[in-house]
């Protein structure tokens, strides 16, 4: 009966996503040039997929291989196998309506801003509520396969519930591998090209952005949706999952005492009402958006938070129970903490990051001295913009604690995820707006319709904004929660003190993990922005007429979009394998301690990275923009070429650095709780 | 009896002092342009540093009173005071005599380059044996008056044992608040003024490096003693006192378990011993100095270490005694494992920051693309760079609490710092060689003179590298000491879990804090930097002949001095204020564990800010210097522009930042040590 809530959540959301999936594609897709531009970054975005794909599939293979043969059973490995297949059919879906939506969204701005939000919206919720919607049905369908105990409320020894949960936690780390891949390749694939475009394009040809000429403009466009549509739904879809596995393996942990199962069903039941809310939320912004994009944008998501809160408050007070001494409406007050903790990180994003606020308004003014000047103001920018953030994580984790143990901990990550579906769905429409901007320009339509969907973009840049502030922040409280459960698991909260050599530590050589893992980031960039720079060169020397622009001499864009996926997927082998292998040599090698230690650093420094890098990347773009508007001497003016060099220099930082940081501390995490049960006991 | 380790160590030390600074005097001081630059930089140094003084003197006062009228009682305040002047003692005498060396090196210079490595090496070591020698005398003096029990072996109670160890930590307390400023204000200070005349000199009016027409060029080169010289001595004098203060704590609390107080006495002798093995190191130097200066400066430093780690075998053997389970030798492997990670942290610095390996040629190499590609790659090395210090230090760790339990590891960071008397000799060696060129191209000596100059400043920019990776290792390493020596004074280690809220939230906060420092450093930099060049502006425009360099026609350095001065004594309010307030207001508000977490997660982000800065800085900055010796088309090129610009975001990273990281975590951890008696009890 408990699987009714997955179930009915979940298909709420599969429905609603062919709606909209069906009302884009009813739309009309524009001039011939338009389909044409539209059919190459469709093609491009699957070309890439569809590698990826295979690769993490031969990965997949092999991990859940060595998972049947080891102490983890074929059942893990299977509910593993799940996982990923969920993460990659949501990505899926999406993007094959995003890259459907672009055209029509350009196509429709020659009516006006309305009808076009209209589709980009509806292009972005397909992503969004597949995300909610597969991962819940998945969900459902292991639990039912694999853990039918955990529901059935029938008697069954502690151990087995546990071992359940175990089970079900493979799910996660499925789903966490292939968002690996599809946050981090599509991150180096959508900045190689974009540094390649911009340098080769912009500082040698002197063509100007999305030039049709320019054969690395395609893949630049590819990337936006290879990156920031299906690379960041599969990141949320991670957290949104793990975080509801973390608090039901807490649950089940709880329940050995005695409790009802009523704690392992409610985070199914936030889930699945956050859905609901999410479904609501991006009406009201398909309503409103008439007027005001940006209010309707953001109305939207607080409206889905605050249904959300509200809904959690009656489904604790129905299913809640005083357990571990806690009051029965402990877990409400933590869901509220992770909902109010997510909208305020996501302010503070934005106003680090927005040019109506000081911040960029003074970043934009030290780009008149100098570019160094500029990158120096930018890293200091988004170094600062750490402090309110982790303040409010910092007393998120102490007053969900207070009110509902570790429990509560895991159920804040679960309030502030709940609306997932919203969340994506708008972050989302910000590259379907983007794609709608470079088509308009490529196919030469008139100023106007470049100029409504510029509008719409900027719209988007902000909601990008705030919704890596959100991503950062979730995947923080998602890998706290996988800690919490971890450490529940391997059955030992006491020997990890900071005084244990081991911890210690595995605190500092986890803490060292996300910048090596940056750094690895970085050179992929580089060295695939290198590569296509070179094809760029070699195009415009051997193509006849291609730089002069002659009529109907077309770049061969394939070759940069092959260029960039390849350099993505082969970027990915040290950052993927260290990933991977670190909480399995650490856990074997040096024990558990040592790895829980590795664990808590590298989520330390892991947040400070990804806000740090998104922040100061978001700045750096958004003073660009701001000079470009007009202000400290406009385009072309010394403050621009210093204020281009710094939005070079964030880009990597904040797209592809920042949220790939969120999966490596998130995937480090549910490797650890999957193998906890395996790992050697605890030696004093 | 037991005094005399420290009042012989540092009674030698100081008579080295004298006659190495009276070898310096005797020698004669150059041209009159000579002596009046040197003049010029001499009393901008005393400037700084008196304004500094007076400064930080005040602050001394207030929290001695504080201090006192607390719990801590007026001894303690006294002790932190005496800590204090002892920092500023040393930097006075170091920096009179280094601004005094710098124009009789050049000087020498005309002779050849073995003269003019023996007088700034000797300038140099009167900085580094004044660190030691003072620091031995001070710990004397304040043990004597003070905690006379600890070596008496007078019967006591064993909580009026801990109680007098409490009192001597307040001298480490106002060592660490005298680095503070002296490192931080100095990272300030040098780096604004270096901005400011690169950016104004070299960009805009177009005249090369070290002009005398160019106002702020005074400054620069004050700064390059101001951060250099006095800074890093003051930021290793205070590591140097930790690492034994921490020692003699924790062996004070494992007395109380009636062992033999020997263990306490080791710290101080091992410090006695590794002041005469830095002695034999500078001798060895100058004598070798005359064939290949980097030979010189490199074997002292390991013949030092080699001299202490064999001395520590006998000292422990001696001294030595079985205790809570470890073997008599414990404490030898420990010191050894600190020797060893010191001498392989740095080397792993070289290897990151030199021309002559890997990665800075590549980073030359993408130079040639961009100067965002040089920025990203930079920001790559840098963070790569941390990988192999990280894994040494956690592997010290391990190795040294196997052997010697909690009291291992503060005994490896004694051992790595017990030949701080050699480092800082090596690191004040170079900005006298620095200044010495800076000189010798004010006063127009012929380009034969500069040329030895520049060799030996080169040689000094390696051996700046692996100092600063020292300085980060080894205040890791100290801060970790205090760190236990904390948990062991607030009595509960067992509590601070990781998975006790408290702890987890401090984690996160702490960890933020570094980051945050580091953006006021920056923020203050650029601020400096912006005041300095309006200056130098006006003065180009209202000084008359001054930009056409007309006879007699001088530049008012003096108020770039002031500026930069007032600039960096601004500057530090914030991070300052932060520093000392922090540790003070979550012990006392949230509590001792919530502490614990903060010390942990600001030493665990600290040491990768810190490195992570200081090998991007390093490595941007030989990029650079390796493009002027004509690789990828030489000064001027599109590869050399590019390449300034890293280079000037490197500046404030390498010097400003990175260094005051250090400063920051083991100020906190002081902090919290001598707090520690007076703070909450632990409540579950």
């Amino acid at each position: 009966m408990f699987l009714a809530w997955p179930l009915i959540g979940g298909s709420l959301a599969l429905v609603f996503v062919v709606l909209f999936a069906a009302g884009v594609l009813r739309k009309p897709e524009g001039t011939p040039a338009m389909v044409t531009i539209s059919g190459l970054v469709r093609r491009g975005a699957q070309t890439f997929l569809s590698r990826e794909y295979r690769t993490v599939g031969l990965i997949i293979l092999l991990l859940g291989g060595v998972m049947a043969c080891t102490g983890l059973g074929w059942r893990t490995a299977v509910s593993f196998a799940i996982g990923s297949m969920v993460s990659a059919g949501a990505g899926f879906i999406g993007m094959s309506i995003a890259t459907r939506a672009n055209s029509r969204t350009t196509h429709a701005a020659r009516e006006g801003v309305k009808p076009a939000l209209g589709i980009a919206i509806s292009g972005g919720a397909v992503m969004g509520l597949s995300v909610v919607g597969l991962s819940l049905l998945g969900l459902a369908g292991v639990i039912g396969l694999f853990a039918p105990d955990i529901f059935t409320g029938g008697k069954v020894e502690p151990a087995e519930l546990l071992r359940q949960a175990g089970i079900v936690n493979g799910f996660a780390m499925g789903a966490s591998l292939m968002a690996l891949f599809a946050r981090s390749g599509g991150g180096i694939f959508t900045k190689g090209a974009d540094m390649a475009a911009d340098l080769v394009g912009k500082v040698e040809a002197d063509i100007p952005e999305d030039d049709p000429r320019n054969p690395a403009v395609i893949a630049d466009n590819v990337g936006d949706n290879v990156g920031d549509v299906a690379g960041l739904g599969a990141d949320l879809l991670e957290s949104y999952v793990e975080s509801i596995i973390a608090s039901m393996s807490l649950a089940a942990a709880i329940s050995l005492s005695a409790v009802d199962r009523s704690l392992m069903l409610l985070p199914l039941a936030v889930g699945a009402t956050g859905t609901a809310a999410s479904i609501l939320g991006v009406f009201f912004t398909k309503l409103v958006g008439r007027k005001n994009p940006q209010a309707a944008l953001t109305g939207g998501t607080y409206l889905a938070a605050a249904l959300t809160a509200g809904a959690a408050f009656f489904l604790v007070d129905w299913l809640g129970t005083d357990f571990a001494g806690y009051s029965k409406l402990g877990p409400f007050w933590a869901i509220l903490a992770g909902i109010g903790a997510g909208v305020l990180i996501g302010l503070t994003s934005e106003y680090y990051t927005s040019a109506r606020y000081k911040p960029v308004k003074k970043l934009a003014e030290a780009s008149d001295t100098n570019a160094a000047v500029t990158v120096t103001e930018g890293l200091a920018v988004g170094m600062e913009s750490l402090g309110i953030p982790v303040i409010i994580l910092a007393g998120a984790v102490i007053l969900a604690h207070h009110v509902a143990g570790m429990y509560g901990v895991a159920m804040a990550a679960v309030g502030m995820l709940a609306t997932t579906g919203m969340v994506v769905s708008v972050d989302s429409y910000g590259p379907i707006a983007d794609n709608a901007g470079g088509i308009a320009q490529m196919a030469g339509l008139e100023p106007e319709v470049r100029k409504i969907t510029d509008h719409l973009d900027a719209v988007g840049n902000t909601t990008a904004a705030i919704g890596k502030g959100f991503a950062i922040g979730s995947a923080a409280l998602a890998a706290l929660g996988l800690l919490t459960a971890y450490l529940t698991t391997i059955g030992t909260t006491v020997e990890a003190t900071l005084a244990n050599p081991l911890v210690l530590a595995g605190l500092i050589f986890g803490g060292m993990l996300p910048f090596f893992f940056a750094s690895q980031l970085f050179r992929a960039v580089v060295r695939a922005a290198d590569a296509m720079i070179r094809e760029v060169r070699r195009q415009f020397e051997k193509i006849p007429g291609l730089r002069e622009g002659v009529e109907g001499v077309l770049p061969e864009s394939d070759k940069c979009v092959d260029i960039a996926a390849r350099s993505a997927l082969a970027g990915m082998i040290i950052p993927g394998l260290s990933a991977v292998a670190v909480p399995v040599l650490v856990g074997f090698l040096l024990g558990p301690l040592a790895l829980a230690g590795v664990l808590v650093g590298s989520i330390v420094t892991g947040v400070m990275v990804g806000v740090f890098t998104a922040n100061s990347g978001g700045a750096l773009d958004n003073a660009k923009k701001y000079i470009e508007e007009g202000n400290f001497g406009g385009k072309g003016s010394r403050a621009h070429k210093a204020a281009v060099i710094g939005d070079t220099v964030g880009d990597p930082l904040k797209d592809t650095v920042g949220p790939s940081i969120n999966i490596l501390i998130k995937l480090m995490a549910v490797i650890s709780l999957v193998i906890a049960p395996i790992l050697p006991a605890v030696t004093g």
